[in-house]
């Protein structure tokens, strides 16, 4: 099988080719039964030229993770404190609902991750705070970092990892309710 | 390597040596790189016996993590509600700052837990709402057990598998008046 052919010349199209063909496997198959050889039989890219680029299955699945939170979730500014957390809420109760939930999980592992892991995560925390920032700006009483991530984001990973339904939309929402009240009794 | 004598027969002696193994191994290694290989190497006990007994790593890896957690962690009866739940707090808080962190992830992943991880997790479950029935029935208001598992556990394991330090018994106080105060609110 020929990958497509889509613009940014050759290296881009490999990619492109590699991450479809992961992405792909992972939703017939666990994580852990993917192997860089079947990867190589579905994009139709040596696997030589997988081991030369990605170094690992391990760093390949990474670049997969980080390059889709990075192009399909930005972190939001809607111009109200609840409208940005909403937001982020629920973009994050969709991520985790895919196939890509497991690969989150594995990426952002302690021991797990490399060094583009470190530095999403990082980049990550910059932007959610300058969130947190701007409404403090506007007046408003941000929650912190840490309890963003303890009262939405932590219970929305715990749901799709454990739990065989994921939190939805109407779930995510009320994280954001209790988020919120925790600020109006201490803010 | 002979495995130590312990009381309990020869069934008994190769599953304390192979679980042995794995916990050293584990210590040392990515719990991915650890194979039924070295387990037999450091255990004393040959593969085949492993690989008849447990079938395969992860359910080798997952009869060890429901062992630990069946003996070290049973679920708190102190008499009150902030009692037990600080304990059971204080219990999930150490239980996810070891070597175990990683493994209880992946034990307790949608699609890759086997039969012994539902019937753990569904016991678990049926332990802690019994422990919230009995706060009830003293006349306290205890949170749902979906509360108990968002604003308490929830943090704990994302502290453990995202961030190099996992949260500490302090932190994991600061947890449960979070969880008594959103009562205090609402109950």
């Amino acid at each position: 099988m020929q990958p497509a052919r889509r613009p940014g010349g050759r290296t881009a199209r490999v990619r492109t080719a590699v991450h479809e063909a992961v992405l792909e496997l992972l939703r017939e198959e666990e994580w852990d039964d993917v192997s860089i050889a079947q990867v190589a039989e579905r994009s139709g890219v040596h696997q030589a030229t997988i081991y030369r680029r990605w170094g690992t299955l391990s760093g390949l699945i990474d670049d997969v993770v980080y390059e889709r939170l990075s192009q399909g979730s930005p972190v939001p500014d809607t111009g109200t404190l609840r409208g940005d957390i909403e937001a982020y809420a629920l973009q994050v109760a969709e991520d985790v609902s895919g196939p890509l939930a497991a690969l989150l999980m594995r990426a952002g592992m302690v021991g797990s991750r490399g060094p583009e892991g470190e530095t999403f995560l990082i980049n990550r925390g910059v932007q959610l705070q300058a969130m947190l920032d701007r409404a403090a700006a506007r007046g408003e009483q941000p929650p912190t970092l840490l309890e963003l991530m303890e009262v939405i984001i932590a219970p929305l990973y715990y749901h799709a990892i454990f739990f065989n339904r994921p939190a939805g939309p109407d779930h995510a929402r009320s994280l954001v309710d209790r988020l919120l009240s925790l600020r109006g009794s201490s803010g």
